[in-house]
């Protein structure tokens, strides 16, 4: 066999993996790298960090270089040169530089580009995805900059918005939806709002910007939001530039479109990383979602292909989190919006664990979603907004998606305990125990069911203590703590009664007991605080 | 159907597990408790951090009082009160208060009792089991206490171990096999020893005491150790005097024998938590595996089960985890040496990852082991050392193994990943792909077939920097860096190749190029940090 070339464009996650592990698989190959920006193998995700100074030295962000590259690997990494057309008939690939180079295969993983809205005044907004873009921003930061507007409340901007924080700016979130962070639902995306708050951050939902001028931004309603900078942070695109003039086939949200071996509508051609479709864990279909790991994953992957070896992609669950002012914040699969509105028959689980056990000092809530499909008992989604121990339960919950437990099977799950890392009865367990608790009849109603149960004539039992009733209360609720229950049973005989305590467990309790002495029950899930967080996201 | 009554025998983890579920399911049931010791539904596991005030308040420690489980769930709490006698043919539980109650179901969940060698002077030996075991360590703290010698080197005996040194106490661990913590294999307990001798704990392995003196110990080899006090912490036997007495069949550990449903061989008892056998994860074997989780998601079993529903326990993987001096040590499944002595075909895996993206700050390194058995795939074990993180990486592998997860799965995994709390490729994804590189053909060897390596013929070729060498290397190694393999290539030829790095990343890098030179190669698994590991678990 003749020596092959393989021209790979990109050169951060998706396609570095793609190069370093074609060259372990093969000693031979000619293995091009052509990568538009000045730097490779830069550590992305932690561009937002040196804003701030969290990570000090720029070189940190510097994984590899394209001599350690050429090295270590013997790989022909060119940066500052960007391919402009693929001649498919003759297989070449020509850039910017004005080099023509023939490829055996073409491994496109050029990424995504930011999202930029025209609006008058934008282009004085910067955004943050290359080494150029960080270093944009601490050269203007040097400057006279006391506000910062960060249009787009999802991970990217929160990161963002807490190292401008950390920096004494003054910041404003500003997002288009009706809440930041579209991964969660709005009950939990209402706890990070609130933390964000607490720490001097202006977040500004269904928030349109119009208009950019020299020092502030307007908005749809007119208000005027300071902004000496403006960083816009609404979301990614394909960067499909190449792909569409080369003819290859892209989705409707533009994402290369590629089959479970990589490989685009041209079989010569592979794409991955941010450029490229996914197939999504639950429902197969074809989807976007723009994270390092599975760039990584698709990377090896491409090269065992190109390499010879059959093997697979696997479907992504897109898991992913984000961490503002000390709170953590994961989500995986879907959540329950995205899962109602694909009509699924659901049981909807919140509970408020603490991350260990609560009698070892520093216990912390971590406030944990998981969303559950009634038909097959499969988990469907999970989100955790907390201190410590949020990253975990998420990791094992994706682990027990990709694997296909059932929500179920959580119960039994042996998780390691002490009590400085968890719980006897860790809180995934505790999804388990809640989930069957369920699956053996007992009911629950949402908070956002509440009005309508209400309407539909259930009686709002609260079964917390008089002193927590004191402290602040649903409206329309009475309050028989759940210890009088038994004494107290024939208050409620021929009623429906809707009962909550402060998290979901209390509740749990009083719904054993009333079911049993046959009285129509139903537990409002997550008690108190999750109908606390609900009317957050409402305000 | 008339009222029933079930006896519980024991009121910690387990029993009020049952206890309390039984209520949820049935209010009728007259249920009735009978616990020995002077406390309920106290945190065992907390016992240890009371000793040296990181638990500062006893009643922290009591979750529960027989008035509350009253109040709660109309439960007949009886402490200070030993069940003695069973008489299965009528049905009835003798107590050492002199009652006499007949039941429809017995439980016996009476825990485990710490063994105590029989040796001289071993009466003045305290344990930590109970509350009241805790008071008496406390008590016995106040007085004139300069040094303490803990029997046992296990789980328990090093929480003690810290606490203790945390009073500013001379502390010594004795063991009596070769090295502490039985669940971890030996290279694997050396950091965790290291890490004691470190915080100034004297640590005696292949040590057996032979008699307790009246301020210090003496050893088999005449060694003398100083104990004011002495703690005893050896280990535990199942309580089983109850079940032996009413003829219930019990193992050759003297566990309580057990089916799917935690029934003895007699239908109408039940036996759960320390005092009776699990089924092993891996061999599907009887076991005797004394956490407290499993005692609790039993308890709930058993209840279920009594109240007619048709469920069956899952076999235990035994995961467990300990904390000292800011270190993580946890385990899951079989240990190397376990598998090896049962004759499986072995893939082990050694890897040395950063806890998070190692350019964001504070990363700390994870000592991560994986046995995975060479024929299914399947993972047989693992084991994490280390500080933040450990804890989630033996969560997601015991997750992974209940789920019958292969080794090359966890490549896939889709992890949540932000600098500050993974790495993009999550130290669960790499030991995917180090697994992948073997299964497709990449050879490594172990610490301890170091020496039967040499003595065939191999070369071994340490690849890191001239630098690194300097610092430290391995016996008979040569020097031959990473990046210079391929212009040095002749040097080696006709030979055959061990190569090594600092954490065996290198390693596969030097390993790939080799083979794909026609040189017959092997990897160092856990390179020059494993081999370290292991000279210091021979020391």
């Amino acid at each position: 066999m003749s020596t092959q070339t393989t021209v790979i464009v990109g050169g951060v996650a998706g396609g570095m993996s793609t190069a370093a592990r074609l060259r372990r698989r093969d000693e031979d190959m000619n293995i091009i790298v052509l990568e538009a920006s000045g730097h490779v193998s830069f550590a992305n995700c932690g561009l937002p960090y040196h804003v701030s100074g969290v990570i000090p030295e720029r070189r940190s962000l510097l994984l590899q270089t394209p001599a350690s590259l050429a090295a270590r690997f013997n790989l022909d990494v060119r940066v500052n040169t960007r391919a402009v057309a693929v001649d498919r008939e003759n297989r070449t690939v020509t850039t910017d530089t004005g080099d023509t180079i023939t490829y055996d295969h073409l491994v496109l993983s050029p990424g995504a580009t930011p999202i930029i809205p025209e609006i008058p005044g934008i282009e004085r907004a910067l955004h943050l995805r290359t080494i150029e873009d960080v270093d944009a921003i601490v050269a203007a930061l040097s400057e006279d900059v006391a506000s910062v507007a960060i249009i787009g409340g999802g991970f990217i901007g929160l990161e963002v918005a807490e190292n401008m924080r950390h920096r004494g700016l003054a910041v404003t979130v500003i997002e288009r939806a009706p809440q930041i962070l579209a991964p969660l639902d709005e009950e939990m995306a209402a706890i990070v709002e609130k933390r964000l708050v607490d720490n001097d951050i202006t977040v500004l939902t269904d928030a349109e910007t119009v208009s950019v001028g020299a020092d502030s931004l307007t908005l749809a309603d007119a208000r005027v939001v300071p902004a000496d900078l403006v960083i816009a942070s609404i979301g990614v695109r394909p960067a499909n530039e190449l792909a569409v003039a080369a003819g290859l086939a892209v989705g409707e949200r533009g994402g290369i479109k590629v089959d479970e071996h990589q490989r685009t509508s041209d079989p010569r051609i592979f794409a991955l990383g941010d450029a490229a479709e996914k197939a999504d864990h639950v429902s197969g279909e074809d989807t976007l979602v723009p994270l390092a790991q599975t760039a990584n994953r698709h990377g090896r992957l491409v090269a065992d292909i190109i390499t010879g070896r059959d093997v697979a992609r696997t479907p992504t669950l897109g898991t992913a989190i984000v961490g503002v002012f000390g709170l953590s914040a994961g989500s995986v699969g879907w959540n329950e919006r995205r899962a109602r509105a694909a009509g699924k028959n659901l049981r909807v689980i919140h509970l408020h664990p603490a991350n260990h056990a609560g009698y070892y000092p520093g216990a912390e809530t971590i406030h944990l979603k998981v969303i559950v499909d009634a038909d097959t008992d499969l988990i469907l989604g999970a989100q955790a907004v907390g201190g410590q121990g949020v990253d975990k339960r998420i990791d094992v919950l994706a682990t027990a998606m990709r694997a296909g437990l059932t929500a179920t099977d959580l119960a039994d799950l042996e998780l390691a305990y002490a009590p400085q890392f968890g719980s006897a009865k860790d809180p995934i367990n505790m999804v388990g125990f809640i989930n069957d608790n369920m699956v053996a009849g007992e009911r629950t109603f949402q908070w956002h069911e509440l009005d309508e149960a209400l309407a539909d004539g259930w009686t709002l039992v609260d079964v917390r203590t008089a002193k927590e009733f004191g402290r602040g209360q649903i409206p329309g609720a009475v309050n028989i703590p759940v210890d009088e229950l038994r004494a107290r049973i024939d208050e409620l005989r021929d009623q429906k009664v809707l009962v909550h305590c402060q998290v979901g467990l209390r509740g749990h309790v009083a719904c054993s007991l009333l079911s049993n002495l046959g009285v129509e029950v139903a537990n409002l899930d997550g008690g108190y605080v999750t109908w606390g967080h609900g009317q957050l996201s409402r305000q």
